[in-house]
């Protein structure tokens, strides 16, 4: 099908910004997905600097429907939309804009992209122990989301900077009905905290491209029955679910997060679900291995 | 070629804004053009009322490199660009906006488009005597494009206004190094100025669909020898092209201006020539018959 002689005065478009912006898989994502079902809709990627501008121009121009946002824009983003899902106020940060009615509203799929890969591998967040690795802007909106609607038994956030990590618990308590505990990640916290822990949720860099060799958690301290989650998808494999995998423990890779924060956005840019498995080929052949 | 798959992070786009926007051809035409030449390159339509914020979003928005702008925003869009050809300036409208080193350049194509469709036939306005029908919009860009760099001998203005016509012709010769006649479009008028006159360029709405009977010249008022465009498309030969032909006089027709419009945008938009004979291909397949 040649989505190209489709175009009319009904196409819709999309756009992720960002600066840089060249290296995002979100256009190949996308109009993979959209030629999959026919859709009358294209993906572009603009690198902005005047982030104002550019979502007065989304709001101006019929037919701009969605919008991915990247760095440094996912909390000016705030400043600029009409709406605002309440947790993602909360959190402090959104990736993504939708127009309907004229109006524009903002949310984030971190979190919910997160958990969604969790429950896809069978993993119900429900009376658990989770312990989240560091207290960044992602471990932030995945942190408030879990809080918010999963309903953990434990939720434990360590951060390199313990000020950080006693921070976001107490923001979460704040805003959510859930008391995290915030602790310092040194070899005691991180020792003590995993011999509890049914899922581990690594939030830091650590292990990513070109450091593939590090790992935020010595493998000695994994154990039987525990589920690792790395959201770090560069490499595919990290060290960290290598180590394991080979204790036999279950997995989730960065790249199910990824491309499901892709699939929440296709339907809230169509309202149509999206072609899963179209979209995992487009990462999986597109993410270094 | 299947434009669609190489959508990436360096796509261009271009868009016509307007309002209505529905019945533009240019996405037909300008996306016809692109995947001819391999260009990766998109252009959408977009209904806009906010005409401030359609152009600070083009602005902002790297990627977004080029703009057709139609009805009703023709002439406010001056206003909100930074840069205007000085003749459009005069003339007081624009219709193509290009975005080049992050600055919104304005121009106009109605009156090189019209030119370029002349001289295209092979006529040579230098010295002749022109004849103008119409003092509105359309006739004003090509008046003034005419006076500015065509030499012509004569250039006559006729409008069912009179003090239009003479308006247009005020404004023409303030701003050029050249004084036409502007004068009332009655019978007798009408009637001395078919006598002289080398090319006669109708850019009143007469003989429109529906009424494609009308004409605004009776046939008895043309002679051998001249040359008569209508800046009317729709139908692509009026009334007033085929009483033209049955005489055996020259003609030239609106989608010559179309096309030529069309070609003019294109090189600027992408700094390359248009391939067109794809463009009058869908222009010819597209206009009502």
């Amino acid at each position: 099908m040649n989505i190209g002689l489709s175009f009319s005065t009904n196409t819709r478009f999309c756009a992720v910004i960002g600066d840089p912006i060249e290296h995002s898989l979100s256009p190949a994502i996308h109009n993979a997905a959209f030629r999959e079902l026919g859709l009358d809709y294209v993906y572009l990627a603009c690198r902005v600097e005047d982030l104002k501008g550019a979502l007065q121009g989304m709001k101006a121009l019929g037919n701009f429907t969605g919008l991915s946002i990247t760095i440094p824009h996912k909390i000016d983003a705030m400043k600029y939309v009409d709406e605002v899902d309440p947790v993602d106020s909360s959190i402090g940060s959104i990736n993504t804009v939708i127009k309907e009615g004229g109006i524009l509203k903002g949310f984030g799929t971190d979190g919910p992209g997160a958990c969604r890969a969790v429950t896809d591998a069978g993993f119900d967040m429900k009376g658990k122990n989770i312990l989240m690795l560091g207290a960044g802007g992602a471990a932030r909106a995945i942190a408030f989301t879990i809080a918010s609607n999963y309903f953990p038994g434990t939720l434990t956030l360590l951060d390199l900077n313990e000020i950080t990590a006693k921070n976001l618990a107490n923001d979460i308590a704040r805003h959510c009905s859930f008391v995290p505990q915030g602790r310092h990640m040194n070899s005691t916290g991180l020792a003590q905290s995993m011999e509890d822990a049914d899922l581990v949720i690594n939030c830091t860099p650590v292990g990513m491209h070109p450091n593939i060799e590090n790992t935020p958690v010595p493998g000695g301290l994994l154990r039987k029955g525990q589920t690792v989650f790395d959201i770090v998808y560069n490499p595919l494999m990290t060290r960290l679910l290598k180590d394991a995998q080979k204790n036999g423990l279950n997995i989730i890779s960065g790249a199910d997060m990824f491309i499901n924060q892709a699939v929440l956005q296709f339907k809230a840019f169509t309202g149509i679900d999206a072609p899963v498995e179209v979209m995992r080929k487009v990462v999986m052949e597109n993410l270094v291995k």
